[in-house]
């Protein structure tokens, strides 16, 4: 089996959301789809060791906010390499309620779900909602992964389904230890100012290591 | 609720075959995505209408085929506009038997998968393979379902979770009444040779009707 042939599987780039007893709660996923068109349905796949996943399971509703090529790349960062058990994600991001669900602002488009089934598998679990409400935000084109990865230079949270560990690159690089994003600017990333942060999560220029 | 919103999320295109009885039996899909690493799970999602949808029952195995953005895009007529019941799709393509599974030769990409569960929708059935092969066929992006759209200005298949009845066009217009391709090029459809074929699904242009 080739690993390789998995990365050929084209995704888009969605914050999920849902509440946790009042206060929203969500993350970075990659998989989600619209299943049927009448009635329309939508599935998200979402780890099980994620927060968000027993916050969806208990509130029984999701929203999905697509993310654009212009969206801030850092919210990938916040939603996708932290945990919303003691970290309030939110607090880092513009968002509005919509159909009685948290929505993120920046982004092209957002779904709003009810739980209507779902299927168990080994790390994750694939909910199938049906669409309480949805709409667009701004034109923009929708962030594909592979925009994510090619033009951001993003990583793959060890969370997600197309996790592949990856092989340690054989020249020095300076890698976020939160995220996993690889810094490769022009500057010399020791010339960096101390107030530099990591442009995919946020975390501080001491969080960075030397590969 | 507005429908638009779901054009905001982000698929591939693939061909999801199968075996009926010993022949090869497929139908084109825009929704598939992995759903674990370890083990390696693969799902689809098909419109219970489609014969490839019994056929996958029956088999209990299929295989994606990722097709590239250089791949043939009447592979995509072939197996989204025409069902396999009376017409033999796999004559008009490249195929080949990989992991006991039929695959097009003219892909980036395959994934070879054993059904291991399914989840029932309105229209369509969600399987989940369990990968028990995968490969790249060559190194091309992968075709994805805006591409196909934007590019090839290919239309969405009755039977996709995605299908929008579309309005009218309010100029007269020569569409494909086998797969709705819709004619736009620099010489006036009249004037077209009598043996021009529709390039996405290869009907004759008798096949075309003005709108």
């Amino acid at each position: 089996m080739n690993n390789k042939a998995f990365q050929a599987l084209s995704y888009g780039v969605y914050i999920v959301s849902t509440w946790n007893e009042g206060t929203p709660a969500g993350c970075t996923a990659n998989c989600a789809a619209q299943i049927t068109a009448t009635p329309a349905t939508v599935m998200v796949s979402i780890n099980k060791n994620n927060f968000t996943h027993d916050c969806i399971r208990k509130c029984g509703y999701f929203s999905l906010t697509v993310l654009a090529e212009t969206s801030d790349p850092a919210i990938i960062g916040t939603f996708g390499f932290r945990t919303g058990k003691d970290y309030d994600k939110f607090a880092h991001v513009q968002w509005q309620v919509r159909d009685k669900l948290p929505v993120l602002s920046d982004g092209c488009a957002y779904v709003c779900c009810k739980v209507i089934d779902s299927m168990d598998t080994a790390t994750h679990t694939v909910f199938l909602g049906e669409v309480i409400g949805a709409d667009t935000l701004r034109t923009d084109p929708p962030m594909t992964y592979a925009y994510y990865h090619t033009v951001i230079k993003g990583k793959t949270a060890k969370n997600a389904p197309t996790y592949i560990a990856e092989q340690p690159e054989p020249k020095a690089k300076y890698v976020c230890k939160i995220c996993g994003y690889v810094y490769d600017g022009e500057t010399p990333f020791e010339q960096l100012p101390d107030d530099w942060k990591c442009p995919l999560c946020g975390a501080p220029k001491s969080m960075f290591e030397k590969r």
